[in-house]
């Protein structure tokens, strides 16, 4: 149920996401100079990937909440942080400094750190106690997870097309991975409960439509990060967003304000900071900048009088 | 009776100390050259001020035990080392890069971290529930605490006097204020129990004598540190050391590691190699180092150019 449940949403959103998608392109086309876009069929068929690895990950993450518990879950998500940024060096090869790894582990610390429950929370002792396979499952959940970010950064930047014609491409493999999900799980309960697409829409109410509707523009938004921005500057938005719906909540719902909460936030902004500030502003130190400038020069006409 | 049992182990510490000082100073007398000691009274005159800021200290840490309790006390100490950056930089004039700013306050929120009580503990919603003077008498104890540190490394490095006989002076004046301490109690009870140095042995167990050495140790360490590193290290010494004492009690006392401990380490951890490493370890990014020195040679040749 929970499992056709996934399934019908995401082919709605992605549905309404090539629709989106296509009438953006549309738009583009009426315009000079025409939008680029590739057609051969090399380059198509680069874009079913990401759409394989979300189904592999769907599948690992339902694997993963029969051995943890949701809020073990949650938190082993976090690793999704530092596993993207090891993938991002590794297969797209940019690289980074020592304090941005540091920034980048502390992210994920910060995120863990507001979401440790505090004292006289329920179920208590899951952390830790969970069976090794359910930790296992979380590390490779949150490895496909970076995977798929990575790979689709990959294909967005590979060449200059337009973003909305490498939309299309992504969300029709999208939309047809999803549906063939749909009738093969029709075939093997015999149509009892007539076609999916005579039910798909059962249940909808208007929360239902907002919830497409957020996950759908978010989805669009993220492939324009991943085409004019990269995968950890997605990765420092989510986590900010995470911070501050905590934020909000604590006024909208009146939470009580934990102190690992604030200490995560404090964390995170650090992190923020060393991975994005230009390092003369992280280094600065009135004197002894001064002293280094001075050496610097000595050694670059040092450097003359030898060559 | 709390306050009589502080104010005598005091006694028997500071005496030990200064007696340990003068054996060690004596056999340095033994030696050539012989150790440097300013005895002119506008430098002696310095050394009881320790003494009162620490008096004062004491006085304040029972007054915010009144208001808090002793976990959000222990909480509280953690702006310790905030307030010991932020004096270190006023008066003692040391210039911090922003980077070791961040990792003065990410280590006080990572021990901070390592401290937050776990789910299923005791006497759980009293963090951010004491009254508000409990904070500002924990605010007031973190500064004094600082104070007391950041003036003793400036009379440790004001001279290059024997380290043995900045410590005489320091402990003869803080036996003299413990004495005075426990006299005036005396007067105050009317003498009922007989004069405090008839007492002041009663109850000492071997537990009593180890505690005294490792505290006496511990203070004659510390005043090597105020002499040859500075409070920032004795900052993240103790930071350490009780991160330590929290691992090693995992498996002396059988605890359950929680994920803040762990979480606490990696912050410190961070917070250790941002403070201390050298900036161009932080930075090295092996492509852009390279762009950056063919950069400065430009800008030293425009220079020289100029000139």
């Amino acid at each position: 149920m929970q499992w056709y449940f996934v399934a019908a949403l995401l082919t709605v959103l992605t549905s309404s996401q090539l629709a989106v998608s296509s009438l953006l392109l549309w738009k583009e086309c009426k315009k000079s100079p025409l939008p680029k876009m590739t057609t051969e069929w090399k380059t198509v068929s680069l874009f079913p990937i990401p759409s394989v690895i979300y189904l592999i990950h769907n599948n690992v993450q339902f694997a993963t909440l029969t051995y943890v518990d949701t809020s073990t879950y949650q938190i082993l998500g976090n690793l999704k942080i530092v596993t993207t940024g090891i993938l991002f060096r590794l297969f797209l090869g940019r690289r980074l400094s020592n304090l941005q790894w540091m920034a980048i582990v502390l992210l994920a610390v910060g995120t863990t750190t507001s979401q440790v429950r505090g004292c006289g929370e329920a179920s208590c002792d899951s952390i830790f106690s969970a069976p090794i396979q359910g930790y296992m499952l979380g590390v490779l959940s949150a490895c496909l997870s970076a995977l798929a970010g990575i790979y689709t950064e990959f294909l967005m930047k590979k060449n200059n097309d337009s973003l909305y014609w490498q939309n299309i491409q992504l969300y029709t493999f999208g939309t047809f991975f999803n549906m063939a999900r749909l009738l093969a799980d029709d075939f093997r309960g015999g149509f009892e409960n007539g076609p999916w697409w005579q039910r798909i829409f059962n249940g909808y109410t208007i929360t239902t439509w907002m919830v497409v509707l957020n996950l759908g523009s978010t989805g669009l938004l993220v492939s324009w990060l991943m085409k004019h921005a990269d995968n950890i500057v997605k990765v420092y938005s989510t986590s900010m967003a995470m911070l501050l719906t905590m934020i909000l909540s604590l006024f909208l719902f009146n939470f009580k304000p934990t102190l690992q909460l604030f200490l995560g936030i404090i964390i995170c902004m650090m992190s923020l900071h060393m991975y994005f500030a230009p390092p003369n502003l992280l280094l600065d130190k009135p004197l002894t900048v001064k002293l280094d400038e001075e050496k610097l020069i000595e050694v670059s006409i040092d450097r003359r009088t030898l060559s």
